[in-house]
C-alpha cells in the first residue's frame, strides 16, 4: 500500500490530518526524529516509541556506505534490521552527497562523488538513488534532486529545476517497490517564479506525497520561511507536505502556518550530544554553572524519561564529564519536546486556534542559546 | 543499619549467602556494576536493574573531582543524585589515586597527588576519604589502604601493610555516619605471612565486611588466585567477603570456590564500548567480519535487552559506526552475562555441585578472544 493522507481539518492554512502507512497511522502536523545511521542516535527504539514518534527518517547516502543495502535487504529490510515497527522515511542520498562528499561532479546522468569516509569514488543516479531505497524497503522513498548551493543564481537555478524534473521522472520510472511510495520535491531557491515552475512539473507527475526542498541550507529565518511560503500554494490539498531538514521550532510552526505537515531534522538529537536542550523559553546549554545545584527537571511538567527520573545538577554533571547517558537524556527530551509541540500544534488547529498557539509560542521562546 | 551477611549453606568453600542492606537484600555471589562517575556507563538504571544487578559500585576518586562531594551531598546524596534505589558501595579513592593520578607522594599522613584532570594538587588521607565517603552516604565505604605497586620486595610489603593497618584504625575512629557499614581491606601481594598478618590485623578491628585487595593489578591468573587462596582463610565466615576489581569470568569462579562473595569489575563495559561481548565460549569482538551477515542474536537463550531486540549484524554495524547505541547494547549484555553467570553458581552452591558448574563453564570457555 502507498501512505495516503487524509486531511481532517484546516485552520487558515494550517492542516491537521492523518498519514495512513503499511505500519501504522499517524497524526499530522508530525516531526520525524532522524535515525542516520539505522539508530537515533544514543537512543532505543523503544524509547523512540516512548517519544510517541511517528516516522523516523534514516539516510540512504550513510546506509549505502555502512552497512549497505544489500546487507539491509538480507535483513529482511530496514524494519526488519533495526527492529522497528514504525513507518521509516529514507532521503535519496542527494543531500550528503551534495554536502558532505567532495569533490563532486554532478552530469546530465547523476553525480560523481568520493566517500566521505575512505575516498573511494562512487556514482548516484536517480535509478541508483531508487534502487538503494527498494532494497532498503522504507515506506516512503525520495526522488533525487540536485541540491543547488545557496546562494544560486537565477540561470543556475533555473537549470537546476529542469534537472530535477527529468531525474524525478527517472526516479518514477526506476521504481519497483509496490509497498513503498515515492516523494517528488520541489526545489527553486528563492526564485517565486522557479519555486512555481518547480512545483508544476513536479504536482504534475503522480507522486504520492511532495517536498519542500533547499530550505534548510538557507541563510536567515526570513529566507526559509520564504522558500516554503512559495512553494505550498502549488502543492494538492490531498497529499502530504514535506519540508525536510528543517527542526527548529519557531521554522517549523511558520511553516505549519503555511501549510507542511512533516518535518524532520538532525538538531534536536545533534545538539543534545553537545550540551543543549529545549524549553519553552528557548534552547538551553546544561553544561551553564547555573545549573551545578538545580535539583529540579530539565523542563517543569515535561513527560519525557529524562524529567521524569533526573535531576539538571545530575544531566549536567553527566555532559561536563562527557558521559554517554547524559547525551542520551538529552536527546530524548529533545525528541519529546518536538513531538509534544506537535501534539500541541494538532490540538490548536483542531480548535482553530493555531495563531495563538504560535503567537504565545514565540513570544516565549528565544531563538539564540540562553 | 549497617549491612548483614547470612550465610546460608556452603558447598566446600563456596559460599551461598544474603546480604541484607538498607536498600534490599541480595543473594550472593554477586557481581557488581560499576558507576565510576555515578553513571553505569551508557545505561539507564532501569536497564541496570533489568540485569538483576544488586550493589552496584562508585569511585569516590573520580566524584570527588566531579561533581564533588559536597554537591552529590546537597541532592540528598549519592541515590537521590543518580536515583539509583539500590544499594551502593564506594572503594576509598587509593586505587585511582595509587594507579591514575601520578606523581604521588605517600607519607603516614596521606598521599599527595595531582589530579588527572588539571593537575591541581590534592591530599587524600584516611579522615578525608572517609569524608568524603560520609557525604557521598553509599551504603558501604571501603577504608583507605596503600595499594602498592606489584611486584613489590617482601620488605616494601611489610611496611606497606603496617601501614594499612594504621590507616584502617584512623578511617575507623574518622567514620561518623551510622547508616553506612565500613569494609576492611586485606593486602600483602603473594607473600603468604604478609596476607595472613593483614587478615590478622584487619579482622581484629570492628568492621562489617572484609575485601581482598592488591589482587587485581596482579600479573597471570595462578599469582590472582594465589592471592585470593591466602587470604580467605582469615576471613570470619559471618561477614561478607569482597575482590576487588576482579570481574574476569574464569577468575570469579576460581575465586568463589575460595570463599569470596562479591566482585566489582569495569571490565564488562569497558570492553562493551570496543566492541567485545561475553559468550559461554568466551569473549569475542562483534567486529569480526564473520558476523557481518549473522541474524541471530549476541547469544542463544540470554535474556539481555540486546539480545531479545537485536542481531549480531546490527549490533555490528553499530560498532563498526562507533554508535553509542551499540555501545550500550554490548553493555547491556556484557552486565547481564556475569550476573546471569551468578544467578547459575548460586543454583550449584545450593545444589551442592558449584565444582562441576565451575569445571563445565571453565571447560567451554577460552580465556583470549575468539
Amino acid at each position: 500500500m502507498k501512505v495516503k493522507y487524509e486531511l481532517i481539518k484546516k485552520d487558515e492554512k494550517a492542516r491537521y490530518g492523518i498519514l495512513h502507512t503499511n505500519h501504522g497511522s499517524y497524526e499530522t502536523p508530525m516531526f520525524m526524529p532522524v535515525g542516520t545511521l539505522a539508530t537515533v542516535k544514543t537512543m532505543s527504539f523503544d524509547e523512540i516509541k516512548e517519544t510517541k514518534a511517528g516516522v523516523i527518517l534514516s539516510n540512504t547516502y550513510h546506509l549505502h556506505l555502512r552497512p549497505g543495502e544489500d546487507l539491509i535487504a538480507k535483513a529482511g529490510g530496514l524494519h526488519s534490521f533495526m527492529n522497528w515497527d514504525g513507518p521509516i522515511l529514507t532521503d535519496s542520498g542527494g543531500f550528503q552527497v551534495f554536502s558532505l562528499a567532495r569533490p563532486k561532479d554532478i552530469s546530465e546522468d547523476g553525480v560523481k562523488f568520493k566517500s566521505h569516509l575512505d575516498g573511494r569514488n562512487l556514482f548516484l543516479t536517480p535509478e541508483k538513488s531508487i534502487e538503494i531505497q527498494n532494497k532498503l524497503d522504507s515506506d516512503i522513498a525520495m526522488v533525487l534532486d540536485e541540491c543547488p548551493p545557496y546562494p544560486a543564481t537565477y540561470d543556475y537555478m533555473k537549470n537546476s529545476i529542469e534537472r530535477t524534473f527529468r531525474w524525478a521522472k527517472r526516479c518514477l520510472e526506476a521504481h519497483k517497490n509496490e509497498n513503498q511510495s515515492l516523494f517528488g520535491i520541489v526545489q527553486g531557491g528563492e526564485f517565486a517564479e522557479l519555486r512555481k515552475i518547480s512545483a508544476e512539473y513536479t504536482t504534475s507527475l503522480p507522486f504520492d506525497g511532495f517536498a519542500v526542498g533547499g530550505v534548510s541550507v538557507g541563510e536567515g529565518q526570513n529566507t526559509k520561511i520564504k522558500m516554503v511560503e512559495l512553494a505550498t500554494p502549488y502543492l494538492p490539498e490531498d497529499k502530504v507536505r514535506y519540508l525536510m531538514g528543517v527542526g527548529e521550532p519557531i521554522d517549523m510552526l511558520e511553516s505549519i502556518e503555511r501549510g507542511i505537515d512533516i518535518f524532520d531534522c538532525v538538531l534536536s538529537t545533534r545538539i543534545a550530544r553537545h550540551g543543549n536542550f529545549f524549553t519553552r523559553k528557548g534552547r538551553v546549554s546544561i553544561k551553564n554553572a547555573r545549573f551545578k545545584e538545580d535539583f529540579t527537571a530539565l523542563e517543569e511538567n515535561c513527560d519525557c524519561y529524562a524529567c521524569k527520573h533526573h535531576t539538571k545538577a545530575y544531566i549536567r554533571h553527566l555532559l561536563v564529564a562527557n558521559e554517554m547517558y547524559g547525551m542520551r537524556l538529552l536527546s530524548i527530551h529533545n525528541t519529546r519536546f518536538l513531538i509534544k509541540m506537535m501534539e500541541e500544534v494538532r490540538e490548536a488547529i483542531k480548535n482553530n486556534n493555531f495563531k495563538d498557539y504560535k503567537n504565545n509560542f514565540i513570544k516565549n521562546y528565544k531563538k539564540s542559546i540562553i
